[in-house]
């Protein structure tokens, strides 16, 4: 049987995705050769962004430069691109999903549907952390895949060579996605720890906030070098002691160690976490505004809600480098005490 | 009993850590305040590099601008620094120990001595790695730990925060060590493996030479990131294949993630292997020359004695990375190769 894949989101992330899982797709007798993907309808230049796709195989607005394969099809209906998946892939800014889920529910999906959760982020209610992959595990009841890593979206779609992390709870379910996923500059390793994967992806963010500071500091490599340890081993520990099923071996995967890097040494987080020091005194929404041009930034949300979650535990001080950079971010802590321990 | 203490180097490393042992032998009275550091006595502006730094206590040939305590001694007779001595501390080129230790063992060791080195390398013979301080303990048949980590010498010096790993068969000796080296800027953790610290410090800089590739090719943070994460994997498996009693843990240390991210972003192997790739074809004795002024890279002698022994054990397909890096080094392979897997 043929699987049926829809993509569910166009940004930048998801068109880079795109170009991998339409090639594959037209070439595995697996997967049904048209792949669905769901576009948020928007106008450029006076034309739709779904018509410009599917006519000139390219995201303009959000991946210009590089063409998707032509069964790549873009639909602007929610549930018209979902209908009949097999496979759903999620690859949309969180905050989307609370409204999105109920409708893809209410369509109806097959009885062999899955899904793989692309989304770095994770959510807070008042139990704690709120994983995404369970909040689609949860609402349309089926298995959800994650896939995380050192993956910045324009180095993917110009197919520089990277890795990738593919999560799952079922290796029949990551196999088949291994073979959607894959690529020859796109090396995917299966993990049997789609927790790990993700809370990877999430919590990186606050150890990158400390890799900025460091840099706003003006700190040599060996100090920076010990934040991003102290902060993966940090990242260890919390993903231990608040989750069950957690493999060591996760941290050195892509999603682990390499996306850590990454995003200590690139990556918006640490870069306005750095001007955060040498603009002092400043908000976190002014750098926003002036360097991400408004868009909300993943570390500064995840620090807080993390720092919570260990107060309400009373175990912060099992965590000092995760509350430093809480204090620094938050409570005007001199930014030295990033390197105080 | 206040164990005598003697420093047997005082390059760049040796003085910068002079700084932390003196201070911590003044202060602690398990060690005699007195600190010998054994110098090789050379000229400097007409005056006895040892008579400058007993006199002014400042190494300003290889630490200038930092003073040295005063109860650090510098003793040009390598016979007269090491009597009595319960501990050793070797921070030398590791080919000044051939000579060396015949010459220490010969004038007597007290029954509780023990060895710690502190020499970031490796050395091979017709049956492989030798280990330093498998040198040490076979030669003067007493213990000897090691001390590595992200730690780059001016920076020890200047008092930034870092972390290093001491890697010790015996906790006793363990806890003595950490005594002389901890600080409060200069974070020590102890752990029983003694031959995984001391393997990272060595091979950790033929993954720097793949780092400096994929910088002189311009690839982004993916690759690099992959790269290294690559190669974090290639010195666990040539660790775990070659050596027993490896802890899987010695690789998220200081010694372990964090001194590979400092050699590979900054480092004299990246940055040779970089310019190795801008301005090929060149020979690595001309960039030693050009770059290094004359001083030798530890990486390109490391990835060909690696190499070797790959070869002669029938498992280069196993090291796909240590053996891409050898190609482009020492065998004419396009550079490009290095992020084809």
């Amino acid at each position: 049987m043929a699987r049926k894949v829809c993509l569910i989101g166009s940004g930048n992330w998801g068109s880079a995705i795109a170009r991998i899982i339409g090639d594959n797709a037209a070439h595995n007798p697996k997967f049904d050769s048209q792949v669905n993907m769901w576009v948020f309808e928007e106008q450029v230049n006076g034309r739709n962004l779904t018509e410009i796709i599917n006519t000139e195989h390219e995201n303009v607005k959000y991946l210009p430069g590089y063409k998707l394969p032509e069964n790549v099809v873009a639909i602007p209906d929610l549930i018209e691109a979902v209908k009949g998946a097999d496979i759903l892939i999620f690859c949309v800014p969180h905050q989307f999903l609370g409204a999105m889920l109920p409708r893809i529910k209410s369509q109806g999906l097959t009885s062999s549907a899955i899904a793989v959760s692309l989304i770095k982020g994770i959510d807070f209610n008042e139990h704690g952390i709120v994983l995404i992959s369970n909040m689609i595990r949860d609402t349309l009841n089926i298995d959800c895949s994650v896939l995380m890593g050192a993956n910045v979206a324009n180095e993917v779609a110009a197919g520089d060579f990277c890795e990738s992390t593919l999560g799952c709870s079922d290796l029949c379910h990551g196999a088949l996605l291994k073979e959607l996923f894959n690529a020859r500059t796109f090396r995917v390793d299966v993990v049997l720890d789609p927790h790990g994967v993700e809370l990877c992806g999430a919590i990186k963010n606050i150890v990158a906030l400390g890799a900025g500071f460091c840099d706003g500091l003006g700190y040599g490599g060996n100090t920076k070098a010990a934040v991003i340890r102290i902060g993966l081993m940090e990242m260890k520990h919390f993903c231990f002691k608040f989750f069950d099923g957690i493999k060591e071996d996760t941290f050195f995967q892509s999603c682990g160690i390499a996306d850590l890097i990454t995003t200590c040494f690139g990556g918006r987080n640490r870069k306005c976490a750095e001007a955060f020091v040498r603009q002092q005194p400043i908000t976190w929404e002014k750098l926003e505004q002036e360097i991400l041009n408004g868009q909300k930034l993943q570390g500064t949300l995840a620090a807080q809600e993390v720092y919570q979650i260990l107060q309400k535990h009373a175990c912060a001080d099992q965590f000092p480098l995760f509350t430093k950079i809480y204090l620094i971010a938050f409570q005007h802590a001199d930014p030295t005490l990033i390197s105080q321990f």
